[in-house]
């Protein structure tokens, strides 16, 4: 139980700091700027890791989840339990965020959702796996109890899916993460919606990927 | 003493380099932004744990030693020290600002104070109350015996004061800290002083509810 | 084999995330800036070396590898496969990178290649040198056995490499790495590629002087 | 002599990647900007802390060596050679700098010297003085063998010269450190030359200060 409280509450705070930069903090002469977009998500889940990592190992994301399960490193009931938790903290937080989203008078398609107006659905599916191949790739190895870097593993986690959804920005907003775009999608609508299906897909293609070749990598159980 | 007094010297860096970031580093084209605002906040919690923590602890915030009181890791008696010393660094702080704010002729109601001007209090303290649970929770987590992350702690902290300082800027300008705003206030008086009841009772609702959920996840004494 | 996949993938994602920062993430008003293309190409090399390091030792760059030949941490028949795996890893990347350049109808000379328009190739070629000398200088040092910081290495090596970068925007473009000006210069073409053997031979001369000066400092096999 | 080269080393990178960023990097609209500036001092003192911090104690600053020297943490005769390897360096560095400046036709003021053109004599010397208390205090207490955190020492201290050096930039330019502007003052001259015993004087005060309250805090010999 305590487990799959702190992967809601790990997701919670990724979509609550993440897409609550894009949506609240990034107007005016002083906006937060790509730069600190990235870094939001990718502290998010670095801050997360070291606080409830001892509790789930960090997950907060159900592409991580199901690379974990592939590799035999989170049991299949536990990984069921785990995504379904992501999902209800990245809607709580959208949710908490709509608030004072609306209190603000923002704009009503400001909720930090994903989308790709300016590439096309084969595209945006091909970048999202790739960007998802690397996050997850990173994760396997620099947890692996052989290989891996246990000190700075939470620094290096946060840090590339911080760079990587930088470098995604224009193109498909940098999800790697059905869970994260799921909850602003829900309550922006739209074409965030209709094409949420690429923002569930790629990211657990490109994540199967990365299990493997980590696993090739000789990447082991931590 | 020497713990009062690193508690005093902790808070004064945590105003002066924060609130001394929002008043004199900000204007012009080089404007240090909000990424510099959360970071300059953030960081220097961060520093001071480090220089500090193994002296006091590192509170540096009433709500947090409130929750560190309700764990039972902070004694009573050291507990209500630590508060004065707090709001006496935040004091200080802010009078050596304001003569170099004077100096450059800043205007007047730019001492890096607090307020709501776009949310209603009752949005500003809830808001600010779901800021500090956050901040809270995690340092609880980070810190305890048998889930945290001893080493990357102080960073862990002082990342998520940043990010929640930055999501917060456009809202109550996120505060998460009675005596972080009580400093700036009594200098720049007006509307920061008429509303700041909201920036010393919010923050102690979130933090005696993060003591509360920590204490259920299994956080321990350090 | 795998060592080589290493250092192909390190390469690859500092490409990736370095020229994809300067090529795709820097237009409009949220451009990244200065701060955040050098941060992208130094945190790169940070997350590589926590994630692949433990395999092969994290170079990601000719130059390094040549560093760690003279001084006999590397052994100069996987240093040849260490060198070509990093030219296609960066050849890979471009080639991906490139996909998206044009879907996104960006400008065909922006693929972060590095060239020098406002130095002579003299000027340019001292810059590079001295740039990649205190680079290499910081690695052999950090890593060195018995003055080295083995925790904070990572975190050393990537930031260094982001300020560097930075300085030498204007300058050189800051490359410090034959294979990271490579693969964009064959992309983009033009003065990039005609230019570039400033890219190949100044970074080699600045790592060879490091290599003895750390040696003569105590610097010691890993 | 080792150490000697590495307090050289080490100031000449303060000073390359600090004054550089200022000099060369901060011009158009990806200018690097005050966090960026902040940052490039604070980081090159963390990665060179790292690089040779085990060889000379990483002072790379004379108002450092004098704080150490009062609490025999450093001899009487290594501390000269120190604070003289320390000027060097910081020659050297601007005078590499002044030949890309120049080179790029920037303005010939641009050296990145110190200056406080917006305040008083007095107004700065205070300034100084007090962040070079408040520097060299995190530096003691950081590396104190009782209080201190030495895996995070070098982040701490790097990290609170950058963001002291922000507060700084628009009363003083922030120095706290003799020998860093000494270099630029030489090549720039005008009143950087002759407002520089401000920089001289002050960062030694606040030095002798915080040697004086660290020792009662309990700071003890590394």
């Amino acid at each position: 139980m305590k487990k799959y409280l702190a992967e809601f509450i790990g997701t919670f705070v990724l979509v609550f700091l993440g897409t609550g930069t894009v949506a609240i903090a990034n107007s005016g002469e002083t906006a937060i700027g790509y730069l600190g977009i990235g870094l939001a998500f990718g502290m998010a889940v670095m801050v997360m890791a070291c606080a409830v990592g001892g509790v789930s190992g960090g997950n907060f994301n159900p592409a991580v989840s199901l690379a974990m399960m592939m590799n035999k490193r989170l049991e299949v009931k536990d990984g069921i339990f785990y995504i379904i938790s992501q999902f209800l903290g990245a809607v709580a937080a959208s949710g908490v965020l709509s608030i004072f989203i609306k209190a603000l008078d923002l704009p009503k398609d400001g909720f930090g959702q994903t989308d790709f107006p300016n590439v096309t659905a084969g595209q945006a599916f091909l970048f999202e796996a790739i960007i998802t191949f690397l996050f997850v790739f990173v994760i396997l190895m620099v947890t692996s109890a052989k290989f891996g870097n246990q000190t700075l593993a939470p620094i290096a986690i946060g840090t590339v899916l911080a760079f990587l959804i930088i470098v995604a920005l224009n193109v498909t907003g940098g999800s790697l993460n059905p869970a994260r775009s799921f909850g602003p999608a829900i309550f922006a609508g739209g074409s965030a919606l209709s094409n949420y299906w690429v923002y569930l897909l790629a990211p657990l293609v490109g994540s199967a990927v990365a299990a493997i070749v980590a696993k090739f990598m000789g990447s082991e159980e931590k």
